[in-house]
């Protein structure tokens, strides 16, 4: 038989087991390297955690370490294999990001392949109940927006900015860690998440997870203030467009990269250097993510060549980046319906301030 | 030359690296499989954090992926082993949770062993100033009790009072998930972080991160009312008896398994069961363990033989769970001094409640 295992504390371990456990592991048998099969379906908690593992986790076969035979003084990893040889498993696929230690101990006594995980896969296609969550997620962020631009003097800081606005999302019931709020030159820093006093325009990323169920919203909206220079204008009307040409030519059937080189086709366009030259500045990052239980999940919108399905759910979030004027970015959340894309982020790409 | 590769995302990058970035990796030289040397220190980030990376990280030699010859249609398995051997490492030491895809590629081109991180070691010793950092996350457990205890009506719903006490700590700085807010018989789950009315008697366990600095504090009281049977009345007793006469014994020396079982002995003494005899109900976990950027940490103080040293800070958290009756637990994090420990908690063993 062959068999996945998977760690806990991920977000693959999360939406298979519905719940998260310290030092737990989920196996199952998979049909091929691709399809769960049906023959396995075994959580191993540790002891403390059996009573509510079996209460709460959607894996009904609960196995507390004790029933595998682990007790203070033996190799936990012994037990574990030997619990997975008594099943019948002949082969272990594990993920990526599985614990070294027990990787390479299982990979001494059976056959054992690092492999994409085939939960990673499933979750890339969301669920109509998904997208609800996420679409929830997603209008928290931009009434977040919205509640920091009736905030936003010139005068206060950037990190106030984001306390306020963190813990009204927190009151919400989400929680937001790392918002970017940034201005000045520094911003050409895609991740630094600012600092100080308000310049001439605010980068607004705002990426919370929802605390009832997991799932995370992404938006960014970048505001420019009327005496700002013509620069950061320019480059916000070019990330714009290359936003609205994608969100319009997206749907199920192309290719990530289709999306990403036409996000490039029209910054370049203009005058800025894109990822495709192997440059430090202009578009330096990938057109998107996909969003779910992890902020940024499957598939990439990228140089790469997967076909994109109804139910994905991604970014599309085009940003100019330069070390003499500062970053600019534009970002909506959207799901791929049928034959379009539905944005979940709705939101004026050029916020209206009133009386600034 | 002898390295160890640390992998982002972790309590120990964040420690010895300052900042954490996704995807980075930290190669550090060693003089042997215990001691940090200094021929080697670099921090390889993706290219977009290069610039962050190089302001923010305590590691100053900062290089990129493009900069160890990664780009798009390589692989970044094999870029990171060249550019590894090219600094002339003979040996690969990795720590248990070393992603498992990098470690089985580097086990077969190089010497790789996975070993306990010698960065959990440095951390289990905690400098004047971080003890200072817990302690402040632990006045503001106290504090969160204190305000918790100023809500409490027996009508009101543990959920209710986690979510006000969550957003309290939030406004306060602090990030407090799962707290555990248990009433009723289910309370004997350990980890049951409490749903429904306030039945007889109330287990408070707040565990939160600064957001600020990130050590975590850790605290349980149990509140029992005056109505409230006997046996929850006698079993509090105990737990507070055993706590009290651990922290009176703790000092530099020590081996955690002594602190743990004179928990064991007084529990026992009073005819409940602890898990030197194989239970499943009584003290079904161990004493307690250490606190610092994790909330559960090195080191643990259960059976096991470890010495502890001045400057360990570590949780002592007798509980007594039974099916039929629930669970009780009471905890104070404490910090080791020179002769005695202090106590980072403080606050009554039997909380007094105004007007209930």
């Amino acid at each position: 038989m062959l068999v996945f295992i998977q760690h806990s504390g991920n977000a693959n371990f999360l939406y298979s087991v519905g719940v998260d456990f310290e030092g737990a592991y989920h196996i199952f048998s998979l049909k091929n390297e691709e399809e769960i099969g049906n023959k396995l379906n075994v959580l191993i908690v540790p002891d403390m955690e059996g009573e509510r593992a079996k209460k709460e986790s959607k894996v009904r076969n609960v196995v507390t370490y004790s029933e595998i035979g682990y007790e203070s003084g033996k190799s936990f990893e012994e037990c574990l294999l030997n619990y997975t040889l008594n099943k019948g498993a002949k082969k272990v696929l594990i993920p990526e990001d599985f614990p070294a230690k027990l990787a390479i101990f299982f990979k001494s006594n059976i056959d054992v392949s690092v492999v994409k995980s085939p939960i990673s896969k499933l979750r890339m296609i969301k669920s109509k109940w998904e997208v609800e969550m996420i679409r929830e997620s997603c209008l928290a962020c931009v009434k977040a927006f919205k509640f920091l631009t009736k905030l936003l003097r010139r005068k206060r800081r950037c990190e106030e900015l984001r306390e306020l606005v963190e813990l009204k999302l927190f009151s919400w019931g989400y929680l937001a860690e790392n918002t970017i709020i940034a201005s000045g030159v520094r911003s050409y820093e895609p991740h630094w998440i600012g600092y100080g006093e308000i310049e001439e325009h605010l980068v607004v990323d705002i990426f919370p997870k929802s605390r009832r169920h997991g799932y995370f919203g992404d938006f960014t909206r970048t505001i420019i203030f009327s005496d700002a220079k013509d620069e950061l204008k320019d480059m916000l009307r070019v990330c714009v467009e290359a936003k609205n040409y994608a969100e319009k030519i997206a749907k199920p059937g192309i290719m990530a990269k289709e999306i990403h080189d036409a996000v490039c086709d029209i910054i370049e366009s203009y005058g800025y250097s894109t990822l495709r030259k192997k440059c430090s500045e202009g578009f330096i990052h990938s057109t998107g993510h996909g969003v779910g239980l992890e902020v940024h999940e499957e598939p990439r919108i990228f140089n790469n060549e997967d076909i994109l399905k109804e139910g994905m759910v991604f970014t599309i979030e085009p940003g100019i980046y330069l070390k003499k004027v500062g970053g600019v970015r534009v970002e909506d959340t959207v799901v791929l319906r049928k034959n379009n894309v539905e944005i979940l982020t709705p939101c004026e790409d050029f916020p209206k301030l009133e009386g600034i």
